[in-house]
């Protein structure tokens, strides 16, 4: 597990709580896999978002991207230093780079990369602790709640 | 140089070029940064698409995610395997990475991440080679007509 529990805050774990409510919701009531994001800044939600890949018939539309265009479009600035962005399943390679081209440091996500499909991701032999080794700039804890969620990203899974 | 020319087809140099005049054009008109994209399948030209991250406020908007974005919705699927990305600049990490979720496995560039301003990618350890020996399943031909368009992404351009 790539971190504990004992690094979040309150507001990051009341925000990752709300995601993984609204992943599974949307599984049980529409059968779509269910994945949440959200963007919390100086103790506050700002956005919450879900992946919009299917809706929108667009690959770019993963939760985290569309929790970023719409925290950026909300408070009219491209930067977001020093928020956290939330994620229900591990955020892929290219939510991580936008959460760095956003100018946040900082991800705490559930269900992790080890654990999950391999869909999910497009650089199989890229982790995470790759990304950060790399000059990647930020701070991640995942494994987060992972329990509640596996079920919705494991292989198979619809 | 990751590539040449001659690995190239008319259609894609065409592409390219096209995507360059337009690159060049935005710069000298508007003092933008400059940076165009288009997806070329079939030999013919889907989209062109420019970075609008500073006018939509939006720092997911990179010139090849507007352009996934407007050919999957145009073309009403989220798969366009077997077409190819055409970028003015190396398609940074989270540019790449959904380029494999749109299921391009080709993309051309000018500008080489070697030669251009560090901010235009957020994982400097990391360079296409790395992705593309991660199991990125995709080819790859960059500097093709490079010193057309060095100058908009040198260090210190505006």
């Amino acid at each position: 597990m790539p971190g504990t529990d004992s690094h979040i805050t309150q507001a990051e774990r009341e925000a990752l709580r709300a995601a993984i409510t609204r992943a599974l919701d949307a599984h049980r009531d529409s059968g779509r896999t269910g994945i949440a994001a959200a963007i919390v800044c100086d103790d506050e939600v700002i956005v919450t978002a879900e992946n919009a890949v299917d809706q929108d018939i667009d690959p770019t539309r993963h939760a985290e991207m569309v929790a970023l265009s719409k925290a950026t479009a909300q408070l009219g600035r491209k930067d977001l230093a020093g928020c956290t962005l939330i994620s229900t399943l591990q955020p892929c390679e290219m939510c991580l780079a936008a959460m760095r081209f956003a100018g946040i440091g900082r991800v705490i996500y559930a269900a992790t990369q080890e654990r999950v499909a391999d869909k999910y991701f497009v650089f199989p032999g890229l982790g995470i602790r790759d990304f950060h080794a790399a000059g990647g700039r930020f701070t991640h804890v995942g494994g987060v709640m992972e329990e509640d969620v596996l079920h919705l990203y494991a292989d198979g899974a619809e």
